[in-house]
């Protein structure tokens, strides 16, 4: 078990009515993406090309920002907003959108973009799939 | 001139046709209103009815990490994307909203909710205005 | 392989003399103690004795602080600097041993701070450690 | 007075024996720092001459990340740990000065560096100066 997960487990606390196993796979998620963004905005830095991943590097800088902020307000759960949440979580999945989009225009030919594409297309994903079961 | 003020003149491209002045405004209230929150969830955690303050303290933690976030993305310029421009202050301005009312609940008895509630409003302003510049 | 470590594999030069394995220790550890120390600030300030928890939740907000900087930091390879690396480094092993000594103090009776403790453990180490191979 | 000066003045306890002047500096400091280095990234990487500016862009985003975290936790007083308050304004300094020094170099041919470099500087003699009240 991660240790997000043990925890959720020891949060005094029900969790107020979301889905245990969507928010954890939502935290996560964001967790993982905000690093994963911020490593490839440094390698997209170190590309001989770097004058054409100008918007890619910026995309990821913005896409850590905004998970890394997600993963903080979803591992809180005392005085819950789920107004809040969700406008966050729709964030979140515009951040992941636009990242996921422009790293995987450039996966064929760098690798880095091609594991981060991946990572900001899953944390979309937690983040549509947490804000359905939301209601 | 402020140095976000500068930062913005001496940028080397144009905005984008972005208002420049609504722009800085909202830059310099997301970066005021992060401190603030940060400060309030302090100040409010050092109060003998802590509590009471309970969503206080988690609504401006939360607020917190959405202003530091908000202002990161609009004080990046190149590559600007308009859609995950305005889900982010779609975000910022629910945070701010959340924390104002709340803040604004304990202004009468604490003088930091009081002073913290007034920078929430101003930022949620802040962020309106240039949700309706960008069109 | 975690995505960590694959960002890490995919970045497009050699790691300058930086032992990989502890530096992927080092930033996971910082990812993983950033989030377990949100997560516990928020359960503290759930629980019936809050007021005895103060000095808690403000040590864990401190060290999700620290770590998320340090986790940044030791993401990018671009333009290394051993220096502020170490200093980095340092600052991440004091806020985790502070952390770590403050949970630990409640872990027989919270157990998501037997928990958090446990990571900002397993964090100080892991920046010891690699503090210690950069010489 | 700003927000920031407000928020010291209404936290509900003394400030500890911190120098009160010495201690809202540099919060402000950070903050106006963390925001110019943000910008100042992205600036460089706006400019033709960007594979030239790689250095730059990493030492603000890393410059940035710990001004905001050094102002967060200067921003708190509950709690005050001298230990690590110190460690992280070591940290900080730092930042600063290398940051400081790299967009000093390149002051000469960009604008958005000379005030970057500005705001280092000061943010790192902020920290120097609190670092020395606090003995």
């Amino acid at each position: 078990m991660t240790v997000a997960a043990q925890m959720l487990d020891t949060y005094p606390h029900d969790l107020g009515g979301v889905d245990r196993q969507k928010l954890l796979a939502c935290i996560e998620a964001c967790v993982e993406c905000a690093q994963a963004c911020t490593a490839c905005a440094d390698a997209c830095l170190g590309e001989e090309m770097v004058a054409d991943l100008r918007t890619c590097i910026r995309t990821n800088l913005d896409c850590a920002d905004v998970c890394d902020a997600t993963a903080r307000v979803l591992s809180r759960r005392t005085g819950y907003d789920a107004g809040l949440t969700r406008a966050v979580l729709e964030a979140c999945a515009a951040a992941c959108r636009a990242c996921g989009d422009e790293c995987g225009s450039h996966a064929s030919m760098h690798e880095h973009c091609r594991v981060c594409a991946e990572s900001c297309r899953s944390c979309e994903q937690a983040c549509r799939e947490l804000l359905t079961s939301l209601g």
